[in-house]
């Protein structure tokens, strides 16, 4: 058994069932490891922001860690971005990056790099392979790292020569961590923060799971404390019969005027609130000046088993839900972006997995959606724009029970649309919804709030999508999945409830008015 | 004048005159600045590899640096492949990372990362501005360094704030660099390993210009020895009327080959050459035992004056073109890759820049196209896929005389085709001839070369590009250009005559039989 294979084994034993790959040369010893080892699917993706993207939202939905394979340095460099999202989601990730054989490094051929420089700053662990004999068990370290928290990335450089030499064997078999569970004092300081008016909970990661909501309901029900969650969150179980909770939002102004008043901030799971950018004018931390923050449990510590016990600690009886406001009805006539969130509001099936990638177009759709019937919501956590269409994609293979609707900013969406076509390899059952409204809309916003009303031509150029525009249904046609253009709501409601009525991909541009 | 004004300004006054970009919200007082400073012209990419591509080609044609202007560790992450390939070309390239504001760093925003660690893979100077009055003195040495040798690539990270401070004006005027010359006992060295048979003078960078090769040629015809350059060139002038050469073959096995029984291999802005990979069995060197290595010129020298100085010293007479061989007919029928080849070949106009990524689809290229009309070659060099139309796109923009074309594989292609949405939108002069072969030739044929001649399901998946097959001609008008599929030569001959005879960017499919 060579080192490729008992590395795939070591992965595949530890329950492991996914490889995102765009392989090399270099790599191809463990490309014949993921057959001669079999339980391991392999997924191509055209461009390696493809294959982080959808370990992200793979990791997100299936709860353990996928795989992805890597080419050198290079290869590597093009899924830093949707690992950088990643690392920001605290996805659990391993990473294969092959590397040149350990007797070629000196020859500093073309694609020789620093692959260490560019992984770090994405990775919690960054090992390179020294001998064939090390494969498996470094295998079982990742699988370790990646696992612990909620989530970490774990990159192993590994050797073409190394790969393919004796190994000795399958490693001892590898182990998920667990989270790290919170101290009694934590509870007891929150309790009593809580005691009194102007408390918010403020929710992230775990938190918006279903248990962690249904405590985090609990406890605002018998402490009257608000609720609300960060900006973008990795996934949140959202819907009829969960608790619903305002967003703190993006323009430090607004976030500013949401907490305003709050006598203190309990964390559950989330971090206390920055800008997102440093606006001049404006501080860094979102949190008012004479606010408490209190932190009840940290992103990666167990938050749902500490919401339940500061729960019991008083005494709430068991979550009641309110009578549900109900979903929007299908809009009609112009669409606006409140249409075309209100459209995917209105249709979108029980058990949907919503990625939502729409940026300034989507604004409106956290509050439509609040009484659709359950579904889960997955957005971008680390600014780095055009993970959407990729995440899609892993949910799907992740959950392939469930229909997954991506809302995508169409500048956004720009970046990797190539994970259209793996979306068709797959047959996954996604239907894309592009809200086109043909420009970098938040920079154009940005250059407003900077005082420029004129914008010269050269921000012109760098803001605006409309020349030529892109047509994204012959695009999508090209990667070979279903597509079509809407103009109007009601186009746009019809066009959906086809796309949801079969199974496979989809894509639907909507063309905002 | 603010930071980001000064710095614009010291570009414009130094005589740079495009900026590639993809910027953010942290890079929008350089946006403002490229209007209110002007000189500069914009150039976006709907992703950075198109930014950081183009810049490359830019370099290559225009002799001189292009900026990028890109959005925080994670857009910077984007163009890093693209950067590499440069850096391997030895371009001028000068990056403008915007980043956090320095009183917003503590914060650990979500685009917060460690852009050096990204950056120094691929730069020869990496500099963070620490104020605002620095920042024009920081784009002077930039320039120096992107213009040092070759060309290098200059790293700048530019805080928020900084960029809006006051700056206390415009540095003193920016120099570009110039070759260090090579000493005289380099020359008699060379002019002594020269004398007698088995002599091969091994051509890179600047040897392949048209003062470069006409030296190389006086010395061929002079002395009898041999000429061939390196598999990938970042830019070679070839065609009639210049002297002709074998390049250096991928294949380890057909290198050694072609090396065989060369009693000296005289470099002359080359490297000794190696693998391309680490290949189980193969040497990490091409240069067969026993054979001598001479160094006439490193890359970053002046190998064009060393040549022509190497000439002198032989009494070499002026170069004498020998009738030009003529190129091929237009090809018929079956559309094979000799026939793509061909067909380009065939058709393309002088002066052509052909920027050639074809791959295993494009290995008779050089020996068809040697007796066409004079022309420019560009090839991928840092082996990191998919800088093609890239590359295109900035040759154009540098060249706008001039008609590009790109040879163009179809995996590769697929890395970045958001470029060819920038073709459209400047209006480029890039017709794209797309090897369609729908698959990854050259993995498939590292796993025949591996033994594995029954690919596994998995195997098969990660390397064939059929299911489904990219319809690249819809994909290519979603972008915005037109477009059109062949399916055999004549066919091809046809719409590539009809794309060669109108302005604008062109793409055909040409798909292999």
């Amino acid at each position: 058994m060579n080192g490729a294979e008992a590395l795939v084994q070591t992965a595949v034993d530890a329950g492991l069932e996914v490889c995102f790959a765009n392989p090399g040369t270099t790599e191809m010893p463990v490309v014949a490891a993921l057959d001669s080892r079999p339980g391991m699917r392999a997924v191509l993706g055209l461009q390696e922001n493809v294959a982080t993207g959808a370990a992200d939202g793979y990791g997100r939905m299936a709860g353990k860690p996928a795989l992805t394979l890597l080419h050198l340095g290079p290869g590597f460099a093009n899924g830093i971005a949707n690992l950088h999202n990643a690392r920001r989601a605290r996805s659990g990730i391993i990473n294969l990056i092959g590397e040149h054989a350990t007797w070629h490094a000196q020859a500093d051929a073309p694609l020789a790099s620093d692959i260490e420089s560019l992984a770090r700053p994405v990775s919690a662990w960054v090992h390179r392979s020294a001998e064939a004999a090390g494969m498996a068990g470094a295998m079982a370290e990742a699988i370790a790292t990646a696992t612990r928290g909620s989530g970490q990335i774990a990159t192993m450089i590994l050797p073409h020569d190394l790969q393919l030499a004796d190994s000795g064997g399958v490693a001892a078999p590898a182990a998920f961590s667990s989270r790290q569970s919170v101290a009694e004092a934590r509870l007891a300081a929150a309790a009593g923060a809580l005691a009194g008016e102007g408390a918010l909970l403020f929710l992230g990661n775990a938190a918006l799971s279903e248990a962690g909501l249904r405590a985090a309901g609990r406890i605002a029900q018998a402490s009257g404390c608000g609720l609300m969650s960060q900006m973008s969150n990795a996934r949140a179980e959202r819907g009829a019969g969960l608790p619903s909770y305002a967003k703190i939002p993006y323009l430090p102004e607004m976030a500013l005027e949401a907490l305003a008043g709050t006598r203190v901030l309990v964390l559950a799971g989330a971090l206390s609130p920055v800008a997102f950018f440093g606006w001049p004018g404006m501080p860094s931390s979102m949190v008012p000046e004479g606010t408490e923050v209190v932190t009840l449990a940290l992103p990666d510590e167990d938050v749902v088993a500490a919401l339940e016990g500061l729960a019991d600690r008083l005494n709430a009886p068991a979550y009641q839900a309110p009578a549900s406001e109900g979903r929007p009805e299908p809009p009609r006539g112009e669409l606006t972006t409140e249409a075309l969130c209100g459209a995917v509001a209105a249709l979108q099936p029980e058990d949907a997995i919503v990625v939502n990638e729409a940026i300034t177009s989507g604004w409106s759709y956290h509050k439509q959606s609040q009484g659709c019937p359950r579904f889960t919501e997955l957005q971008i956590t680390g600014g780095a724009i055009g993970c959407g269409p990729s995440l899609a994609l892993g949910a799907a293979v992740a959950c392939p029970e469930r229909r997954v609707i991506n809302l995508q900013a169409d500048g956004s969406g720009l970046y990797t649309p190539q994970a259209l076509w793996s979306q068709a390899r797959e047959r996954a059952d996604v239907v894309t919804v592009i809200c086109s409204n043909r420009r970098y809309n938040i920079l154009q916003m940005e250059l407003q709030r900077a005082g420029m009303n004129q914008p010269g031509p050269n921000a012109q150029r760098l803001t605006a999508l409309d020349d030529p525009p892109v047509d994204w249904a012959q695009m999508a046609k090209g990667f070979g999945i279903q597509a079509s253009a809407a103009h109007d709501a009601d186009e746009l409601v019809a066009a959906l409830a086809e796309a949801l009525a079969r199974p496979g991909p989809t894509l639907i541009e909507a063309v905002i008015a």
